[in-house]
């Protein structure tokens, strides 16, 4: 039986770069899926692509409308290959309308010289922290065992004081376990919920406009890590005008940086 | 006479989203024109679009392959439009070829609660760094005044210890001065030279591969700044196997945060 995660991303190829996928509800979100599994799915697409090379070094994701549920098109198309690095465009139909858009860029890596600028949290033991006050239908939470050291779910029906800063941190990991990989990594990397939920206390409706995430570690990093938590981290930069910015790292075993992710998001109050 | 910088991102409407434009021998790179005024000119064909909604919210810029001196053709396609956003993608080709891709998302701004987590840096007084070592080809930087607080250009012919961080913070504005807009921000968010330089204190061959910005201020707040200059700080996150990704935040008067980017570079060594 296969993980749901991988239910979730998969994809049956129908020739030129063309697939078909459909939803799953336990993905869903408050509207359509949960954003990591759409950015994951357009990820896995490149991935079953006979024309790929090497691994993912970046994706960015623009959800241009809601995904309903139900079957969709996923069209990945190499734009351009060059010796070691490779760019994609890659989009999500339903109805023949555009849901989701995307670009990627895949390449080799070389050993080279390697430092780490950002430090990783402190290493502490986190608990966890209920969803309360969303909707049932949003069930994609549960497909994460989600251990908050800071900046938990807020609890929209008692309210904390707005805290000063938006920051979470927590380590996480698939629920029930599946092995550490790039798609998994591009799915937790969109896992840390609206920084707007945590800064006001309250609901707001809120939704990732685009989502980039660039991968630091390699294929053989990532299954070094097998099904062990990673360790997360969240803030927001700014709010205003309807939107705002939020930027995650996911930390590995070591201290190792295993992505970095960045996403501007719209709310409404 | 119009300013170099516009002369450089100037497009010439062939209809249904179509633009002819050409490089600028006043803001070339190493290889290609500066990633900033491609950047620019990308977004400007959306911005000249019939069919805009709003203002730049984000652009996601992919550099494909080398753009070469001459003319390019620029395609600018909505791919979705909803009640206050949009999604846009934009290639860029040369005979035929792919040279930059991109997706940008537009849209309207409500007045809504507003908060800036991050602190801008210190105000402090700079003083204008040479760039020295690089080929006399690379004309960018002269097409702005930078005032380097810290981390200024590397002198390559006489290199400095590597620093602990690859932190720079600089005054920067167009020289000569334009008035800010969207077009000139989205420039200048790539105007921080590659990260690997200063770690480094050597050349190495580096390129942007894929470059995000987030726009934080609306055409009014970028007007009011006039010709004053910025306040900019960019740092590496991580670098290894031959990529690193670098930040940068863009400061108006008053601590007002205008824009962050973010962005994946190659770099051999």
């Amino acid at each position: 039986m296969s993980h749901p995660f991988d239910a979730a991303i998969a994809l049956t190829p129908c020739g030129d770069g063309v697939f078909d996928g459909a939803t799953h509800a336990g993905y869903a979100n408050m509207v359509g899926p949960f954003g990591g599994i759409t950015a994951s799915t357009l990820l896995h697409a490149v991935w079953l692509h006979s024309q790929r090379l090497g691994e993912p070094l970046a994706l960015t994701v623009n959800f241009a409308g809601p995904v309903v549920e139900g079957p969709f098109r996923v069209t990945a198309r190499a734009l351009r290959t060059n010796r070691s690095t490779q760019h994609w465009h890659i989009e999500l139909e339903q109805g023949g309308e555009l849901a989701a858009g995307a670009s990627a860029v895949f390449g080799l890596r070389r050993d080279t010289w390697t430092a780490t600028e950002i430090a990783p949290p402190p290493l502490a033991r986190g608990t966890p922290v209920p969803v309360k006050g969303l909707s049932p239908r949003v069930a994609w939470p549960q497909r994460y065992d989600m251990q908050f050291v800071k900046g938990g779910w807020p609890d929209f029906d008692n309210p904390q004081a707005e805290p000063a800063d938006s920051h979470s941190e927590l380590w996480i990991r698939d629920h029930p376990p599946r092995p550490m990989d790039a798609l998994a990594l591009a799915a937790i990397c969109d896992a840390f919920y609206p920084r707007i939920f945590r800064r006001r206390q309250r609901f707001t409706p809120a939704g990732t406009m685009t989502l980039s995430t660039y991968f630091h570690a390699d294929a053989a990093a990532l299954a070094a890590q097998g099904t062990r938590a990673v360790l997360g981290r969240a803030r927001a930069q700014h709010f205003g005008g309807g939107y705002f910015d939020q930027t995650a790292e996911v930390w590995g075993d070591g201290g190792r940086l295993l992505a970095v992710s960045h996403q501007l998001v719209y709310f409404k109050e």
